[in-house]
């Protein structure tokens, strides 16, 4: 989700969105308020006041459109090549040298994630957008096993797990000086899935 | 560590301590004041003031006391069953029907934890004890299997995976409402400890 979903905001909505989503990447929860998005905005801030209660509103909305919109491209999407989905996915979380704006952004939605023990919109979001990975992983690992290329795992089970994974590596990223630890789990992930997706040995049985 | 470790507190330090983090078992982080602290605490609130400047200096002492406890009792204790350890590490950060008040020391650990993408004091706690935590787990696994009772895997690599895939369940739990991944998830990592570490095949030779 890397890219740039508002290239060409259609509404107000989406112009103000679009303009939380770039004080979301480059500012810490903290120093995203509404005058920080105000300054993202190309129109009157006084907009966004009008249509927004508190900051944690925009948020919270912004996040679901966010999800919104990776949804409605899997619902579209055919699953193609399964294996390089699911690299590509595991890929993208582990990267070492991770872009500076994208460091931000996911040590942002970290902190966001945080505020889900305590505030129920944030709540129901993570809750969603936690749903909505899993059932993008299982499709994936569930298009691989109908065509042959995965072993006959179990698609939600394997999905949970890596969502686990990538949810442990953002915040073990985001929250401590040390990243060595980043090639060990990425090499440690790549033979789980070796062992229980691939199937590359010499008995493609499953267990 | 969910048995309390200020049994008895020998200084005012240490019944400080002990009164933090009774207050970090019972509140969230917004509700953790130096003057919540202080009706934890037996003696004269002003003695907190005198001794710490802010709630966060307080808290950090206090998460970095229980983290330098846990350590000193690893350095002592001979490691007789490692999967017994092992399976006790896993079983205890997923069990399922977590006691209430387990439940509200994880959601403030992980409160505490997003403060560290700002927090240099935190960041550094937590960066301490992820380290100790590795550390603590490829201990167990090195000496399984020195002892013959485990796989010859990469004990380090294999201890960063199962931190991080802890680290993700405390957050998933912390901050949704769906607990219907938690067995699927400790089922999975079963079956990767089966696979990677316990070698109870036919096959015990290595990979």
């Amino acid at each position: 989700m890397s890219n740039d979903p508002f290239t060409e905001p259609e509404t107000t909505r989406e112009e103000i969105l679009a303009a939380a989503y770039r004080a979301l990447r480059t500012r810490g929860y903290g120093d995203v308020t509404i005058s920080a998005i105000g300054e993202e905005f190309e129109k009157s801030p006084s907009l966004i006041y009008r249509h927004y209660d508190s900051k944690d509103d925009l948020i919270v909305e912004c996040l679901q459109y966010l999800l919104d919109r990776f949804e409605s491209q899997q619902i579209d999407a055919e699953i193609e090549d399964p294996r390089d989905r699911l690299d590509a996915f595991v890929r993208t979380s582990l990267v070492e040298e991770i872009p500076d704006d994208d460091r931000q952004f996911v040590a942002t939605l970290v902190e966001l994630r945080a505020r889900a023990v305590h505030d129920e919109a944030y709540r129901r979001h993570f809750t969603e957008s936690d749903r909505a990975l899993k059932q993008y992983l299982a499709s994936i690992l569930r298009s691989g096993i109908d065509s042959g290329e995965f072993l006959e795992c179990d698609p939600g089970r394997v999905a949970e797990t890596l969502l686990v994974m990538i949810t442990g590596v953002a915040i073990r990223r985001s929250t401590t000086t040390d990243e060595a630890w980043i090639p060990a789990v990425r090499a440690e992930i790549d033979s789980y899935l070796e062992e229980r997706v691939y199937a590359e040995r010499a008995d493609r049985s499953t267990e």
